[in-house]
């Protein structure tokens, strides 16, 4: 366990009505996320009081936090004269967070009193889209022209550094204010003091991505080349704004939760399980839920075509789960493979081919192994008496192992085929979710066993 | 599209095969990750001998991208002179993760010929497990007394920065090496020369975490707090090494690929989709599928005990992929909910009450809805002259119904229970697939359908 332990619920509001001195006490040797973290559980006029009474400095970092839940109630509850202030000192991209958490009337009101360049700033950076570089960035950075040395630098960062959102990225413009190169402070406080910005570091192209580069793009980006942040250029070279690792630490933790939700079968869910709405999970959880069951009763319309064979064998209906449930499997296995390998760029759609090549011989000798182990039970029970397959129970043991290496290779054709369908169709191919593949295998899957097994019980049991 | 391409496979080959001062100009402007990528495309013998040709300081770089693929490969086949230098240039955590993936032989090999140093320390870090903060950690940080000044801390980055992980965080330690306080070089930076160490900084408490802290709990502590880098601590606080924030971020996007391959029902793979072995990757998927298969054979033993009924009402059999399907779908959307709210802390143990209070009302109400839908497919189809449920339609429809409300009530408590009693057992919730829920689900849905419908139908077809 680390050894920050959070504060227990309400130990704020306790402290805050007893004694403002302890309070204060209390705050000082906490972190702003522990101070944020309290508050989430806390009643929201509550948080209000704590914020009021919290030090600014502290407060705008506790503000600041993105793991703050519900800041929205909470700024709509907060008289103008605290609010102001706060969102001003807030660093641009949480000021952005903010407003779009706020709703339509307390946005208006808001920014109608923020300053002028607050305002504008604003209005830009929430021009971009959301999960975009554009919609992730601040504009709090460290820029120093190409004529500087590296004490000007030191000076510089010395001096304005407390109001960057980091300045261990240093941002070298030319005179028409186009980036140049990316210098660290690690390489800057190296430097001998004279030295031009324009000789520090190895002078290599800068990593930039543009403001529409989605989020996951940008993690991938900044994973790669290991940044502390990356530049967001306009067409012409610009920086618009940076993004900062740990942004892209919250958007690689929503990414995953969001796909492991649509890999689940359902519609992703922002809030915390246990403060969501019951309705609104429902009707998250209902919209899936229905529509896997209209795909799904595709298979009574299939069972109604093979009645007849089922009520002359009857014994055919026993292994219906035990076969489709195997294409269901395999499928949502090759699924989970390439929904990753795709997300991992270690596929790409024109890969396709590479992998049914590879899922092809795969599927065969999964449902060979499958079939084999169908085909022993079959005939261990029949042997030893405990189940009566029929006068034709090899026959039988043998339609269960054909339909299965069938269903299985099927399941993992469709499974593996399906996300680059969705991707190139403009879906995220993590909606081939689990529940998503099994559905489509179950009909088909059906369709094989009953085709099987006519050919195979033709003119015995059939 | 992030501005930098990735070189094409072969590039390196071609240019270095052409002309020794070209592929020189070539890795230039390249990043080592752009390399490491390059390499990860080209055969081994091709690899070592771009490796063996790259200036020493870009090659060091290069094998310590994280994201170079096969590095134990090119070290079995790297000439000893060149492989010596560049591993004891290496930082720490790579040293590590490289010698974990090396062959016994070559292992004991290299760590042979390795300086005293370097091999002690290794063997130190390998003892840590590979997934906990200590396996993860460098030992390359900035350590400082705290007698030392603002100036004595800057000139001794500027002479030692180049060999450490990472120089924004500075731990200062008291005199018997105990960690007293974390600087960042910013505070550093933005400080009187004169001022003591121990005068920079708010003066909170360290956040760290023990060596044996697991990796997830290392990621969400970084994240948690917007870390660079965190210190990694004995009992007595002594500072045993740092994780940095990057290696966080590699070790989230294993974690992912880790979730949502074990979602999909199998082993986790670490290698790339197109890189893994064919028999290994068969093998990996064919554990788990036949595990499955095993489980779900009991279908196949509940089927049996209502052969008689099926004879008597073969209608019942083509309903039954629908239903146990359904109670698949809604446990896999509880259980994948509830392994994410346990993954983020938003859920403890000690609430898988609350979770089942919720999921109660919540499986009553999908159930019911699915209910509805499936009474009134049975019906319509009675109605328009598709099918023919026969004379007791009614009857066949409420069963359906019933059945629906019942098996995704069980699907929806048992897919939020298995993360719980997983996590209890010792194992990771991840591990309750959508597919091993779905096994789980079918046998009991069975048992449900086929209870509901001898009590409904009593008397009239069974």
């Amino acid at each position: 366990m680390p050894s920050r332990p959070t504060p227990p619920p309400g130990e704020f509001l306790y402290l805050l009505a007893a004694d403002q001195e302890d309070f204060l006490a209390a705050c000082e040797d906490l972190l702003p996320a522990d101070i944020a973290e309290g508050l989430n559980d806390l009643p929201t006029e509550a948080g209000v009081r704590v914020l009021a009474a919290l030090p600014f400095d502290l407060a705008v970092q506790v503000v600041d936090e993105s793991l703050l839940e519900k800041r929205d109630h909470l700024f709509e509850q907060l008289p103008d004269h605290v609010a102001i202030p706060l969102i001003q000192a807030m660093s641009a991209d949480q000021q952005v967070g903010l407003f779009r958490e706020l709703r339509e009337s307390d946005r208006a009101r808001l920014l109608h009193v923020l300053d002028a360049p607050t305002r504008n700033q604003l209005k830009l950076l929430m021009s971009y889209p959301r999960q975009s570089a554009g919609g992730l960035m601040t504009t709090e950075f460290v820029s120093v022209p190409d004529t500087w040395t590296a004490l000007d630098v030191r000076l510089h960062v010395a001096r304005e550094g407390s109001g960057k959102e980091t300045v261990y990225a240093i941002y070298v413009h030319d005179q028409e204010q186009r980036l140049e190169r990316v210098l660290s402070l690690r390489e800057v406080v190296m430097a001998d003091s004279q030295t031009l910005v324009t000789r520090i570091g190895d002078g290599r192209k800068p990593v930039t991505v543009g403001p529409t580069v989605d989020r996951e793009e940008v993690a991938r980006t900044i994973s790669k080349y290991n940044l502390l942040a990356i530049p967001v250029v306009d067409d012409v070279n610009h920086v618009l704004g940076i993004v900062t690792v740990d942004d892209v630490i919250d958007a690689l933790v929503s990414e995953q939760t969001e796909d492991v939700q649509k890999f689940g079968g359902m519609a992703a869910i922002e809030e915390s399980y246990l403060d969501i709405g019951f309705l609104r999970m429902v009707r998250k959880r209902a919209g899936w839920l229905s529509a896997l069951f209209l795909g799904e009763m595709l298979t009574a319309t299939a069972m109604g075509h093979f009645e007849h064979e089922i009520s002359r064998a009857v014994v055919l209906a026993l292994f219906i789960p035990l076969i489709i449930s195997s294409g269901g499997n395999s499928g949502s296995q090759a699924t989970s493979l390439i929904i990753r390998a795709l997300a991992l760029n270690e596929v790409t759609l024109a890969d396709w081919w590479r992998v049914a090549v590879r899922e092809l011989p795969a599927g065969l000798t999964l449902g060979g192994i499958l079939g084999v182990i169908g085909l022993i039970r079959v005939e261990t029970w029949q042997r030893f008496g405990w189940y009566d397959y029929g006068p034709h129970h090899g026959l039988v043991a043998l339609t269960v192992a054909l339909a299965l290496i069938g269903v299985v290779l099927f399941g993992s054709l469709a499974g593996s085929m399906l996300p680059f369908v969705l991707r190139r169709a403009g879906f995220d191919p993590a909606s081939a979710s689990a529940p998503f593949v099994a559905t489509l295998v179950d009909v088909t899957g059906l369709i094989i066993y009953f085709t099987v097994g006519y050919i195979v019980l033709r003119g015995t049991l059939l």
